[in-house]
């Protein structure tokens, strides 16, 4: 029963009028990337997404994944078709590098795909998800063997990758792991201890899975300076580099738990076995790292991608169902009651998801494209600041789009009134699936404290005053214009909080560190609401100037996207006056009572 | 693995030091209800839940019911022998009137108690709950004949009760409703029409069931006006008055759903099944609230409920749970990392929690005990002003505290981390089943439409102005004192902001009614942070004077007390200048687009 349309007009609206990525074929990625084809592709993945991910969804949540004594896991049934399927169509490596078998495009169109597939199927996408995050590390940290021996097949998805951090005592604080690393003396090292957590660790999709495992090297430092990354094989290659021997390693269980039942989350067991090492010994955590912030931003993009879905069938039941008369006066006479999208209270559900979803939208495809700035550019200052926007950005875009997306879920839910709390309407997985996006990959408390610990005072604060003065020039240059007005004073207001909240952490945080933490989850939402303030501001000036223009067919839709501004403005930047407010407070409140008098 | 500990000395708090309910020994229900009686029969209750209902909580969420070809119904395992314990210790006729059975004591603690066996297996304490609010119906609207038939069985729990409303095409509108009732001539009704969502509505826990159904008597006029409650007993009294031949009404399924498994949420047929009129013919509306109305307090208390063992579970793990240092210097040197409670992000969770949590709590028993005064008084302005108190705030209790309580257990969810999402740790569950509280008795969004449209305009305002004045009253009455100072103030800011938004309400909803239905949701939300911040204040004051007297033992209980206070004024009541920022900013966006631009 539940619909799915890929949001491609929105796509490429930001695409093509809001980054406008034709400026940029110049690089070698864009250089085929004409509207033309940026259309022809993001159509071509909005139909895969609803013929194959998505009419595997909802029976993949009730079916789930099973394992077996012997270890091996079953997923759902239709994966296994479903999967070759999305090998055969290349989805995988849209944006790997052609020497391993990659399309090579831009990761700003890999990032809207994701954003399709996981809409359609959040739990199935998951699969090539964490296969890109263990590509990304092995490309940049693994020697050129590891590369040629891995990176083809995991590009072409016959094979796919793992990410084994956490462990049963240490999830956050990865100073405390304990899975062993022994030397050989032939270069590799026998691992040995228990992961948890392990999205995809163990399926029948792919003929192998390449593990990346955090290990500690025997004699290195206790803490994080004695992490070692490690890639470990399910089965080992071969001499001609095909999937070989079995490794000492198996999947002792799979979780029970909320949502994504149509991934395996395993506990993996290592018992002495193979892996070689991944970058520099006791290096770990930076490679590491180069996983995470892939897939941190992939995380935002579930955030996203499930409050998108959501709104979809929010919207149709909305218009659907009957019930009650609109209080100003009747819509449908000719019907027994109006449609429920007449209530205000309905509309105020409605649109404070689609100007989140919007706008969420455009920071993933903006900070996507910095990404890829980040690689490609041959100007080292816009290499420079692009870098330091994926920084700011990763945690906002993670901890504000997955906490936000799940709150839109929630929201859409409840549009369907007492319908949304049954399995078969498909609402109350969506809320299951959303729900763990705000927690792996680093829980929204983490983001925020990477935020307001790490990235804020980095180089002197050289991103954030960079972002300051961008937002600040972008409402000074529309102050005057009249069609800009609601847009730019709602930002700038939102700003003017933002600025307040950081110079009172720069006053206040360095004598009293508590009062960081206390204000962490606050700033970086009030960091979000600007960030997606500029969007909107970025997406009316795009709309308006194409309005003025008089050049498009789509008056329509350009009103709606004013309007959904203006929306924002009204209804959601409100609230960084109350995150000021709780920031400025200090801890000493949230810190008053003894850990025993809880 | 999860805990409970009923909350009885936070409870007696309430009761004792902020209601003094010693105050009301002259009215027949609080003439036996001593400190120590209270404290014996809240302990007694606290025992009961903690070690009847609270281990059957997780096994019955796996096990859920089930329903067998015959139509019958069965409960989780343990279930029916829970049941009969619960029936033979009194705890469903708590409250109810000695002349049925019942014991006769305050509603004030039977709301308590309530809270206990909720936060226990809230899906178990609803099977009491539904009999308690058709008990209500029946006392106030049944013939004696009926009452002297239904109510003794019903007060005893060998039949328990349900309320039938909602059909497939209408919930919130009941006006559509389809199942009619035709004239026996003997002064029975032939009841035929389908039912769904009945909570309830077939099990193996009672040897009957009483249903009470709204329903069109033929020839009755459309709409609400032509709406009648019927009695339908699953089983017809025989001459005895005991349960004789079986009605024609069955259950047809039960719903697959998102959490409350243990309790069967069924399709209820009647194909022609014997009834008697409730009440009045065409007054059936009016009947059904007397039971919506104990039901929505009934509702608000399970927010408060799941909400407060989520808290407890959260706080047991963050005090286990070892991750990471101190922000401020090591606390456990002892450990290789400090119990997560250490951390101000944590602390913050845990704070919000429990701010909202405790003064819930007072709000809720505040309420009851106004109840408790309807009834009994002699005093007929005592009797108005409670009436009033209770129509206010019946909504804000149940939009407010089931939001709140939602979020609230997410928050706790996420203290876990990944744990949180796996069912065994148990919070993935208390998420699942809190979220029913916001949806059924009336959605949310129709609370607050109710508190906009239709609670604050009545008898001329005279409710939310004796609000209004009693705290602003009270602020005034504390401004002097040094102690309350950080609760008058914060107090203050946030009833100046709900009389803004009353105001402009005022001034701007009856020329354009869409600018109450925007506004309403943060109306309600606005509303309940003042009368959260108002039980603040009162509680502040009785834990200040009782410290000042020095009579008490327990000043760390105080003390926390006290500091959890001055969290909710830093912390949560600044939310109302986002509010009112939002209610003020009109319809005009959020109505902005047409329903075909969504």
């Amino acid at each position: 029963m539940p619909v799915y349309h890929a949001p491609v007009a929105d796509t490429l609206f930001v695409m093509n009028d809001v980054l406008g990525l034709e400026r940029y074929n110049n690089l070698p990625a864009f250089a085929e990337v004409s509207p033309d084809v940026l259309e022809a592709v993001l159509g071509e993945a909005g139909r895969f997404a609803e013929d194959v991910f998505f009419p595997l969804n909802q029976s993949g949540d009730r079916e789930g994944c099973h394992r077996a004594e012997d270890g091996s896991v079953t997923t759902p049934k239709g994966y296994r078709e479903a999967y070759a399927r999305f090998r055969e169509a290349g989805w995988g490596g849209l944006s790997a590098e052609a020497a391993y078998g990659g399309q090579g495009l831009p990761h700003t169109l890999a990032a809207a795909v994701n954003e399709f597939l996981s809409s359609a199927n959040m739990a199935f996408a998951m699969y090539p998800g964490l296969t890109r995050g263990a590509i990304a590390a092995l490309q940049l940290h693994g020697t050129d063997e590891q590369k040629q021996l891995y990176l083809p097949k995991m590009v072409d998805g016959i094979w796919t990758g793992t990410m084994n951090l956490t462990e049963p005592h240490c999830g956050t604080d990865l100073g405390l792991l304990r899975t062993k690393a022994v030397p050989e003396g032939d270069g590799s090292y026998r691992i040995t201890g228990q992961k948890i957590f392990i999205s995809a660790g163990e399926h029948d999709l792919s003929d192998n899975i390449i593990h990346l495992v955090l290990a500690r090297i025997e004699g290195s430092p206790e803490g994080v300076k004695g992490i070692s990354l490690f890639v470990v094989p399910k089965f080992l290659p071969d001499a001609s580099g095909e999937a070989g021997a079995r490794n000492s390693l198996s999947c002792g269980s799979i979780e029970e738990k909320m949502g994504i039942h149509a991934n395996a989350t395993c506990v993996m067991n290592y018992d002495g076995a193979t892996g070689w090492l991944v970058g520099e010994a006791d290096k770990g955590l930076r490679a590491m790292f180069t996983m995470m912030n892939e897939a941190r931003l992939g995380v935002g993009v579930q955030g996203l991608a499930i409050s998108e879905i959501a709104y979809q069938n929010a919207v149709a039941y909305a218009r659907e169902r009957i019930q009650g008369r609109s209080l100003s006066g009747t819509k449908a006479p000719d019907k027994k009651a109006d449609p429920i999208i007449v209530h205000p209270d309905v509309r105020r559900m409605l649109m404070t998801i689609r100007a989140i979803n919007e706008a969420g939208r455009a920071l993933i495809l903006w900070t996507a494209l910095k990404g890829d700035l980040f690689h490609l550019s041959d100007d080292a200052k816009e290499r420079e600041a692009a870098d330091d926007w994926m920084g700011l950005m990763t945690p906002v875009i993670k901890g504000v789009l997955t906490d936000k997306g799940f709150d839109n879920t929630v929201m859409a839910q409840q549009v369907f009134g007492g319908h949304g709390y049954i399995a078969e309407w498909g609402m109350e997985q969506y809320v299951r699936d959303a729900r763990i996006a705000q927690i792996y990959e680093g829980a929204n408390g983490i983001q925020a404290l990477d935020l307001v610990g790490r990235k804020l005072a980095l180089n002197n604060g050289r991103a954030i005053q960079a972002f300051f003065a961008e937002v600040g020039a972008f409402c000074e240059a529309h102050r005057a214009d009249e069609r800009m007005a609601p847009f730019t004073k709602g930002l700038k207001k939102g700003l003017n909080d933002l600025q307040a909240a950081t110079l009172w952490l720069m006053g206040n945080a360095m004598t009293k560190p508590d009062n960081a933490g206390a204000a962490s989850t606050d700033y970086m939402h009030l960091f979000g609401l600007v960030a997606l303030g500029y969007m909107w501001g970025q997406m009316a000036k795009a709309a308006n100037d194409k309005l003025a223009g008089g050049e498009t067919s789509d008056t329509a839709f350009l009103e709606a996207k004013l309007a959904t501004g203006r929306f924002f403005m009204d209804r959601i930047m409100p609230e960084s006056s109350a995150h000021l407010a709780r920031i400025s407070s200090g801890s000493t409140s949230t810190m008053a009572l003894d850990a025993a008098s809880f």
